[in-house]
């Protein structure tokens, strides 16, 4: 049968056997600041990491107690409102807390707790708040508190991302939930890409790995805000198998595919959550020869200034779109080459059809604008990656931030 | 004897037996739009262009005649206001008719003159126009000329670029003028990045195009906007010999030296205007393991959204600085990386001297910033860029262009 996708409320914390809470301990001004996300039997656990050198010291803890933990994990702790990154050894310590005192509230192995953090580069964090927050958080944690952690998590984000379903599949009934968090791509605007998923499927570590790797390239690796990568982003996701459904190897695509559907909408979230972003741009390359160099193409038009500048303006511009095409070091032929915004072709061939801007200029009102560029080559690679429009209020906020 | 170089007036115009014209022939709505700069003896040419692949029709002329004008050329005939970008089969006729009508005009081969356009992408040349303007910009032409050519290829620039200098080197006197016009870096805010440099010194095309590679990589090719690379990038550089000096292999380094002593202020001056700038940022990078991955990290640096609004808002975020740093591809390590903003140390050997944040936000508040950051890798790899602050204004000037 085809699978069937129900959305259902409580993100981590729909499926079955996982509480969570968000709690506020005064890392933050006001607000929610620290949360805690728990199994009740071991999940295994697959996590993707930023690729930044400048590595924060929970993503250090993290990558130890991911490798160390048997594929085992039984919780994430994360605190908003400070990053814990550039700290030196004393952030080191300090994440290894985080997960010891986690570990110790809840009676399991240090390293099968995930520790994620979330603002100011190069502030440490303050202990005390967050032991008070560990604590309360795993005493009031519940199978309702996925909301509050999604919240709990947020910086500058101005809503918060979570999503829950219910797959119906061949394999059985099982659920899949997450929450994010955005906006900028980069602290110190406090602003770190996190994302945390949890399913009552049963997936060995490994499936879960190479299901994550494919569903993170698509989603969370295919959005930009401003091309930034910070040194916090993570993803963890923790199966704990309670449904009692198990998905092996044969399930591969079904599992893939379920996470897409949680995956696409926290990612495309964060975009539009994206600092001051206005509209929700998706930018499709097409006639690629390969999809290496179709992804480089959209990543290039996705970060481009004049490309977001142009949209926020509602500008039919396809002359700087046609001129990010040739400098994004992909293959490209003028000749054949074509940009289309929405459904209008507004160049083909080598030439403009520049009587359709006006419908094009309406078009460009929406709050989603979907764009493509056919490099000309006729080959047939091609990618996605969604971004949203540069506008003054993310200037504004990145210009204004600490003074 | 050291070489003195003395600043003087005049621009292209400057160097002896080279004259030059600006003239408005209504491709602009209003103000000069149709320069000629012109040689009394053919002189060796050298030429850069854009490496874009979406090369715009006077590029593609130029090359042309480059290749096949015996290593010289008479004259250099220039629009702003129309790019004559993406124009077809039509364009590249435009772009022939403007050196023919050049080259009947001063009584040359049509491959010694070279075709230049800036302007609106996908919009064609009314060549009744131009052909007005090259034979008045020809007959006009006169050797106190330079500074109107300045003018005449400006599109978005607030201000001219233009210097000359005499030389006084072991190998004699002789003189360089340059011009140049920013100021996005790319169309259709009408904005591409040219520069035309004449001497009267005695040169070999192969010697000179050496120089001026060698010296674009260190000035043109060291700024950036907003990093993008226009369809109508180009420098050209031509040597007439007028002044009887002649530069031979063994004189490369004074020659190096003096184009870059009129390259580097025509660059910094394309960055001083770029598109809403309010400061010039010079950006160095050492400790790399390469130069090559010091101009890769500093051109991200150079490119970074959350540095360049953070300079604009006086931020002394150097948390920015390492997370790019961190990001760029280039071998880094944390526990040897620094960033100094002015003189100031703010992060050094993994921590953060956040004390000295007040007296570097006083610094940002200067009009000149120099950021350098160290990789950490403890190699000898070092490389400069500069870029200027990103702006609300950069927002407006291309969110509101045609709309």
């Amino acid at each position: 049968m085809r699978d069937v996708y129900t959305t259902i409320d409580g993100s981590v914390t729909a499926p079955k056997g996982f509480s969570a809470a968000g709690v506020a301990c005064g890392i933050k001004v006001k607000g929610l600041d620290l949360a805690v996300i728990t199994s009740d039997l071991p999940a295994s656990v697959a996590a993707v990491f930023t690729t930044n050198l400048a590595q924060a010291a929970p993503i250090l803890v993290s990558r130890d107690h991911v490798a160390t933990g048997g594929g085992k994990a039984t919780a994430i702790v994360v605190n908003s409102g400070c990053a814990n990154a550039c700290t030196g050894e004393d952030g080191m310590s300090h994440a290894r807390a985080m997960a010891q005192l986690t570990a110790t509230a809840l009676g399991c192995d240090v390293n099968r707790v995930l520790v994620s953090s979330t603002g100011v580069i190069g502030v440490k964090l303050e202990m005390s708040k967050v032991e008070r927050g560990i604590s309360e958080a795993v005493g009031s944690r519940s199978s309702d508190g996925g909301p509050a952690a999604a919240r709990a998590i947020m910086t500058t984000d101005p809503f918060p991302k979570e999503i829950a379903i219910e797959v119906n599949s061949d394999a059985g009934t099982f659920r899949i939930g997450g929450i994010a968090k955005g906006s900028g791509m980069i602290e110190p605007m406090m602003a770190t890409m996190l994302a945390f998923l949890t399913t009552d499927a049963k997936v060995e570590p490994r499936l879960l790995q190479r299901a994550l790797g494919a569903v993170s390239d698509r989603t969370f690796n295919a959005i930009t805000v401003d091309g930034e990568c910070s040194t916090n982003d993570c993803v963890f996701a923790l199966a704990n198998g309670a449904s009692g459904v198990e998905l092996g190897e044969s399930d591969f695509d079904v599992l893939v595919d379920a996470l897409l559907q949680v995956c696409e909408p926290l990612a495309v979230g964060i975009v539009r959550g994206g600092e001051g972003a206005t509209k929700l741009i998706n930018v499709r390359v097409v006639g690629a020869t390969s999809d290496f160099d179709a992804k480089r193409t959209a990543r290039a038009i996705a970060n481009s200034p004049l490309v977001k500048t142009a949209i926020h303006g509602g500008d039919p511009n396809w002359g700087r779109l046609v001129a990010v095409a040739g400098r994004s070091g992909s293959a490209f032929k003028l000749d054949g080459a074509a940009v289309r915004i929405g459904s209008i072709e507004l160049f083909a061939n080598g030439r403009p059809y520049d009587e359709r801007a006006p419908a094009v200029a309406e078009y460009l009102k929406g709050k989603e604008i979907d764009i493509e560029v056919d490099l000309g080559t006729g080959g047939n690679g091609a990618s996605r990656m969604w971004t949203c429009d540069l506008t003054a209020d993310y200037v504004k906020i990145n210009a204004e931030y600490r003074t």
